[in-house]
């Protein structure tokens, strides 16, 4: 790694990065799953949509999720035990977590009536695929367990990647029907709105499956399979996917889309949000009625309403407020609860999303 | 077994049947998913939802896949080791592949655009579900792997029924994206309709979940678990699955409502049918151009005209010849390829099937 800052004009050739080498690992995986193996030419045409699917839906996020299996990896592991085997097997890994969330994001967006993903069209929306997304959402879930069963199958900790994965699956699957229920499109219910319905969706939908799971998975890969081990780690990443997503929810309405690269919608889109859930802790009957008259409401006048409450209720001394606590917390439990692992898997997590604008 | 014939009215207590025991089940199976294990009280209302799903989804089906597993395992090991938690257990099993169907006709009922469903409606059809029954789908698929984790997690066959569940969900799904594409909604195209497709529809989509899973699931859990006699198995069950569903779609048309319970509209949805795959393999150009003018149509003088044009090209007597050579194919692959397997696993299979007219 010492000349990792040579770049392509140098002759010295500079080992590529994890992110280089996840990115060059989809397309053999998309080649494994849609050609190798099931050779009934039967099959040839649903193979081909599959492969479709993949490839509009897997790639395009920011990947932080599936490079954090190959990155807690190297915390876990010494680098003379990480062979290149191991490597391939972590992005892999990696991957299946990019896979799961590609399932999830079709079928909510068909669940949420969302128009784009990404910057282009939902799959849905595509001409032609309508309704069939749920399938083709199942085919992403399904190919989790062909990937995992080729590559994983012989490994110790195979059994324990299947439970992972189902029982990650499962939860979100809880934390989708809680949302569903809390904010159902097209209805305003503010009532609905408590911090603890806000905390266990965010646990539920978001938390487990992009911050317990990738952890977990290396920490599994690296032959930690102790309870108390996976205890203390869920402790301390579920603090942090709370963290985070509240983050998001402050950078969607006070973030600057210059630097975020998105305009948020939330308050249009009558999302329960964190700041509607603490500024509802906080505010007047009187400011109530003005929200309930503007909140989910598509009209600018009636977003600027909301946002001028929320800056005369000072939300955003209010997330500082926050943040600065989060933080401590989190400190706090990696020092009681990290125990054997190294706090590195954590820290370095915890360095990328706090204090973060984007 | 020996009083068998017993009756509610005699005092001596009758065994109670596995059919009994199937249903008697299912009330513990939703309490173990909706109330056991998940202790947070945040999830109380998901969990309320999931109970719903499953009371509403999960029952009313025939049953003959569950029902299956425990057959199949009676036939497979001798009563001295057939257990009380052993039956317990393929109980259990064969309740996942009711709920694996589950999962199947909730999605395909939204993806199809039906409208009830075992005589009750859709499920995405009941006020304020909607396209929430997607994710209403994914916890049923969930709770087969919740259940298996906490029943047969210390079995020798537990990852081999994680494989046998995993794989077969993504043969089955393979099988929708196929028929999807093959007889979209609304679209009628005839070109699509051979029987080279109609077969990989039925294997894919239909066999492997309802004829391979459960017998392949009892081998596993009576210890067989070599691919030798998975694959002789599979040969004889994908054999009978397609014979399964070509007698289904004869019936379709050909069955009487009072026997079958169902008024046929195979017709009228535009199905990719034995009946009109096997018509136009024979008929004459300007029947075919009939057939392009009624097919897929709703008004009763056309599906009458298809009807006509069924008898005129005589195809009970087609489907006569084509039942009567499956089941000679089906006696052969039996002698052939049982091996080692009791030859009854697969003729009381073979027994409630053939000749069957409902």
């Amino acid at each position: 790694m010492g000349d990792a800052t040579c770049n392509g004009t140098h002759s010295r050739r500079t080992p590529p990065s994890d992110h280089q080498l996840f990115e060059d690992q989809f397309e053999e995986l998309v080649t494994d799953l849609a050609e190798k193996d099931l050779d009934d030419p039967v099959l040839a045409d649903a193979l081909s949509r599959l492969r479709e699917v993949l490839v509009y839906n897997a790639p395009g996020g920011k990947r932080n999720r599936g490079l954090s299996v190959i990155g807690s990896l190297r915390e876990l592991l010494p680098p003379s035990q990480l062979t290149q085997d191991a490597v391939q097997r972590a992005l892999l890994v990696g991957w299946c977590i990019e896979l799961l969330q590609a399932f999830f994001l079709v079928a909510d967006d068909i669940m949420d009536g969302s128009v784009t993903r990404r910057g282009q069209p939902c799959w849905y929306k595509k001409d032609g695929i309508g309704l069939d997304a749920i399938n083709d959402s199942f085919l992403l879930e399904a190919s989790i367990y062909r990937l995992l069963r080729r590559h994983c199958r012989d490994q110790p900790y195979y059994v324990h990647l299947l439970e992972l994965f189902t029982e990650t699956t499962f939860q979100t699957e809880l934390g989708q029907a809680l949302d569903l229920m809390t904010a159902p499109p097209g209805q305003i219910d503010l009532n609905r709105f408590t911090m603890e319905r806000y905390k266990a969706i965010v646990k539920y939908k978001t938390a487990f499956y992009s911050f317990y799971l990738p952890v977990a998975a290396a920490m599994y890969m690296a032959g930690v399979a102790s309870e108390e081990e996976h205890t203390n780690a869920k402790h301390i990443l579920l603090e942090m996917g709370e963290f985070f997503q509240i983050q998001d929810d402050y950078l969607d309405c006070f973030g600057d889309p210059a630097v975020t690269g998105k305009i948020g919608t939330d308050i249009q889109d009558n999302k329960c949000s964190w700041l509607v859930v603490t500024a509802l802790e906080v505010m007047t009957p009187e400011q109530r009625a003005e929200l309930e008259a503007c909140y989910g409401r598509h009209d600018d006048a009636s977003v600027e309403k909301v946002k001028a409450l929320y800056n005369s209720l000072q939300m955003p001394e209010l997330y500082q407020k926050y943040e600065g606590e989060s933080y401590q917390r989190l400190q706090k439990l990696i020092a009681c609860h990290a125990q054997n692992l190294p706090h590195s898997v954590f820290l370095n997590f915890a360095k990328k999303i706090y204090k973060r604008n984007k």
